[in-house]
């Protein structure tokens, strides 16, 4: 049975263009003319209609059990499922992380099939990959870590090329806060960065977090990190704590449980897509993250009426991530079927007065 | 500490009947006039204008320690919950139950002065009320079961007095799947039946449960109560599943992350209120159901949207229920209150499309 599945469909490498294609129909990307030679174009009009995405994080080979099926070395990493689901809504996204001369060409083609712009991307060609492997319980809400090898990961000090540094929106995958922090200090005049953390920085590295906390818009971890991060059981309360220590906009994901989105004035409660076939979880907060930036970028709009389209986004093309194995989730939607889930999302949750 | 909050505030003995006459303004009880001495008038004309409800379940003296307080012997039980929410949306709610002689004076008049209906409440003067006594952790999500004494409940066998037998809507309080089937088999041609249940019964009398699933139009369960009937860790599929076994309706609540609607056709997510103070949790899926039940009797519509906003008036009487100790957060509530918090539930989960 193992890698049946993922081998059985369509490989990452093949994704069609197709898709990406259509959702930008309505926000052609101005094409670059060098008016001025001394300055980049983009430098002075920030040609792209939407914003600009970075993603830093890691991309990695897993290796997944669930009770469906298994996989072995699938792309994937932070930053391949975050920008994999920005690419949907904005082009290029840009990924600044580092892999092994072990990454596979699939990996990058399918990255570059969807319009992802890799200049940042350190090949260390005798180098080895980060690895991650797990296994999923029955109830897919549990897993145990079987396997955590950095290799090249060990000594990622991101570098943001210099086409990079004006990135409008950055998402910081979940890594060090103290790299995280390194990639901020490198950005120019950002208009949104949203930021991801797990349970191990907020208790190997606390203090850093903190301070990394201080200089983003927005903070996206789950239920049991936002206790763990607080010291607050309540979720809305502990959605306030850690909104005082920095960011405006704390996303709680709570898995099964949809989402909750705190800013100052509101608390908006997302639904979860009810998956009666869940293949694989891994990345689904990835790619929640990745759909929240993608649209934020695309429409340019931090209203709390937007940030909540994008949560409902986000958990949009974390629904799509689940149904298949490894990235493949990511591989070749289309427009209309991620307008529809969005619907579907706006059906499971309406209900009207009288 | 102890009972210093529950006897500080106003006593539920106290509660003033303002609150639920402006509620039932709109929809006034026609009166009682016998123009037919042979037969009832409300067995030919049923001249309420909205349903009848009977409430089956226990009446108890709770002793309570959450982190925030503690209260010995307050009145509650299923049904004194049950028919303090439902008794905002109808009037009469019918009770049928056992107490000892212990129970006190102060628990008759909180009901009565709701308009609760007592006639069905058996009254057993040398013996003892059913009493529970449990102690909430810190999180309030789990709680220790401390003492379960059963007393005149054991021997509880309800009796359905005949002015009740016509009750359309009826709310089956979490018993023994036995006495519930008992209560059904005294009722004529009711409209809409309504079952709690919990772990015991699903695992001490399994096949009694099923038994009574078949004939019931709705089942309110939580998570964990789901999945142990079920067999099934995903609760889209597990409410599929007790769909099948009999009831139509299948309502799983799912405490700090709302609830779950499955009917045939659709799911509905209901988002919880972002409770920030609970107080003490005892009583919550008790007022849901008695919130739910009131809406559906009240309105006499059960079509899907309708069914949606009685999950969303059930989630917003357990709400009141959990902000002060015991049956006290049902005891003075206004008709704007409940409707403020209904569109507060509206508030937090509502979003727009672009």
């Amino acid at each position: 049975m193992s890698s049946s599945i993922y081998s059985g469909g369509k490989k990452p490498g093949r994704s069609s263009n197709f898709a990406h294609n259509r959702l930008l129909a309505d926000h052609p990307p101005v094409p670059y003319i060098p008016l001025y030679t001394f300055l980049s174009y983009e430098a002075i009009f920030a040609p792209e209609t939407h914003l600009s995405v970075l993603v830093v994080g890691s991309l990695a080979l897993d290796s997944i059990e669930t009770p469906f099926g298994a996989v072995k070395d699938a792309v994937g990493g932070s930053a391949t499922y975050i920008a994999a689901a920005a690419s949907y809504f904005v082009s290029p996204v840009r990924v600044v992380g580092v892999v092994g001369g072990d990454f596979p060409k699939s990996g990058l083609s399918f990255l570059e099939g969807r319009n992802v712009d890799l200049e940042g991307l350190e090949v260390v060609a005798d180098g080895k990959t980060f690895r991650w492997s797990g296994r999923y319980h029955y109830d897919l809400n549990e897993r145990d870590t079987l396997l955590t090898e950095l290799n090249v990961f060990e000594r990622f000090d991101p570098k943001i090329p210099d086409k990079y540094r004006r990135s409008r929106v950055v998402c910081l995958g979940n890594i060090d806060p103290v790299l995280q922090r390194r990639v901020l200090d490198q950005i120019e005049n950002p208009r949104f960065i949203v930021c991801d953390t797990m349970n191990y920085w907020i208790e190997k590295k606390n203090a850093e977090l903190k301070e990394t906390l201080k200089s983003i818009n927005a903070l996206i971890l789950n239920d049991s990190e936002a206790r763990l991060l607080s010291h607050e059981p309540n979720l809305i309360k502990a959605g306030r704590v850690i909104r005082r220590m920095g960011p405006g906009v704390v996303i709680i994901k709570k898995g099964e449980h949809g989402a909750l989105l705190l800013t100052e004035q509101m608390v908006f409660s997302a639904p979860a897509y009810p998956m009666e076939n869940i293949f694989d979880p891994t990345g689904a907060g990835d790619s929640f993250a990745g759909g929240f930036v993608g649209w934020l970028a695309r429409t340019d709009d931090m209203s709390e009426e937007n940030l909540k389209r994008a949560v409902i986004y986000g958990s949009t093309l974390a629904s799509f991530s689940v149904e298949k194995f490894g990235v493949e989730g990511l591989a070749d939607l289309t427009y209309l079927q991620i307008q529809d889930r969005f619907r579907q999302f706006r059906e499971l949750s309406r209900f009207d007065e009288d």
